[in-house]
């Protein structure tokens, strides 16, 4: 039986190691908390996460990175993205040198702006052709109660995303293979930022034509930042750009939409982060796709309004009649 | 004053001519029942079709086309799309010479698959420079009640589409240009076929990840039409594509969506169509576009499989099966 290794035992993480084990490996999850993993070795359960949901019994959780990893034949990494610098120094012994590296992150580091693949290139070393990439249309919790679900397996090398992709296929969970690791990131971290600035405009009454023309015009400005970025303009049409942009605008279970709500209905970041145990990724990543898009000239101005919103420096309001309201032109912008 | 003639009093011609109003324009609607158009003169509204929202008094009813049409400066055409080819014959002595012919109607006609401009190209004699379409995400109900809507106004003239979007650019509807009408007409006929697979999942019980599966895999194969038609394949990714998309397949309000539901919970046709006034457009252009993809050679799986359902040939649920248990695959499509 192949092995893989998940490490950390967020919701994603926890239901993505859900979707290996029903692919037929054993999962060996690494976790932080010794107490989270004691839970999910006797009661077979993430109630952190997944409260409710039965995992499989080839999942097993340590928090020995060492043992996590010995003997997998795929890592996958599902930290927060501002985290993942930290962790992989501290795994720096830990990791194999020769097994693909998976990265379920969606974000773009603060300062470096950089993709999670360029972090993971950096401290581990790897080449391309070990760092792939999982993203799409894929909310935690549907897909850890098995509802059906598609994704993308990114790698630049295609033997790679090939046999990532026949580790995961579950009879629920169907993976394609794309060789566009960079779209596939740049659709991941920007559709947060656009799923705050829908969960506003929900916040704020409005309805489903606003609604779906944010979507439309973000995924427009995401494009063009993915383009810039050296992306194929295709994937953005695809399950890791349009897909996973429309379940997070879609669903009451996507964090950043509904932390966009909250503010829309007035309350500051504090306030709601205050709340949460799960942060909103798009609260984090927002600054800095908003750097990203400066430091390659790249107009984007709904993650450029939900920055300053975020920042305290515009009201959601304002933020979305700006949007709406500017003269009338041509659609080819 | 300009005067804009709407024929068609159906909830978004009715909604389109308070968009009119709103931004200046006197506006003439024909309707064909006697008593609706009565209705809206004494009473200022249409509660057939918007209840409970009052009508601009720049609105006014006639159910004779000749008075309708005379002086007006642009006819924007909103009955159903089935219906076109009969009221434009009756209409032929009628309408206007010059002016701009404006298709708010999403469909394909059924044995002919031509689509509405070609339709009106047809009998009207008109050339292209006078034929245009808006479309874009635009739930009736919605703009009626004055919520803010992006839309797209579509000629291959672009001096009659800046003249039509200035005539209809109110405070809360802000239209864009676009020279690509055979892109607008794809979009706007396919989406109310995919807005029907859409409300299956739904009615199956399926979630979010599923629902934006079918709408990322429903635009490629509508773009894919729209290509061997001689579309611009950026209007999919614009408001008349992937934005009206997003919207039918979101929202409560869409009369596609709502019947597909209805389909998955396992009602037939007869059943549904029972007990509605309105009837969704996709139930009736599902067999002309499936028809239109196959004299083109294109494969439109998904609205194939709608096609069988409608016809009962097929479950929703051995539908929706069949569509995500194909094997597994690279992305391009």
């Amino acid at each position: 039986m192949t092995k893989v290794a998940v490490f950390g035992a967020g919701s994603w993480g926890t239901a993505f190691a859900m979707v290996l084990a029903n692919a037929g490996n054993q999962v060996s999850v690494w976790a932080r908390r010794e107490s989270l993993c004691e839970v999910i070795n006797s009661e077979h359960a993430n109630p952190d996460y997944l409260p409710g949901l039965r995992l499989p019994d080839a999942i097993s959780a340590t928090h020995d990175p060492a043992a996590a990893a010995d003997g997998a034949e795929a890592i996958v990494l599902a930290v927060p993205s501002q985290s993942l610098r930290a962790n992989l120094t501290e795994w720096a012994g830990v990791l194999p040198n020769a097994v693909p590296l998976v990265s379920l992150m969606k974000g773009v580091e603060l300062g470096t702006t950089k993709r999670m693949s360029e972090v993971i290139a950096e401290l581990t070393g790897a080449g391309p052709e070990r760092i792939a990439v999982v993203s799409g249309p894929n909310l935690a919790r549907e897909i850890a109660e098995g509802q059906p679900a598609a994704a993308v397996v990114a790698c630049t090398d295609e033997g790679t995303a090939a046999r990532l992709q026949k580790l995961c296929h579950s009879p629920t969970f169907r993976p394609y293979t794309n060789t566009d690791v960079i779209g596939c990131e740049v659709g991941g971290a920007c559709k947060n930022v656009i799923g705050l600035a829908v969960g506003m405009a929900v916040g704020l009454g409005f309805g489903d034509n606003a609604r779906a023309s944010v979507i439309t015009r973000g995924l427009v400005e995401i494009a063009r930042l993915g383009r810039a970025l050296g992306a194929d303009e295709h994937t953005f049409s695809g399950l890791a750009g349009l897909g996973d942009l429309v379940a997070t605008c879609s669903s009451p279970l996507s964090r950043n939409r509904t932390f966009g709500e909250k503010l829309g209905q007035g309350l500051s970041v504090a306030e709601i982060s205050g709340g949460t145990r799960q942060v909103a990724e798009g609260v984090k990543s927002c600054e800095s796709v908003t750097q990203l898009a400066h430091q390659h000239d790249v107009e984007m101005p709904i993650a450029e309004h939900v920055t300053k919103v975020v920042a305290g420096e515009m009201t959601p309001k304002d933020m979305l009649f700006g949007l709406v309201s500017r003269s009338a032109k041509s659609e080819r912008w």
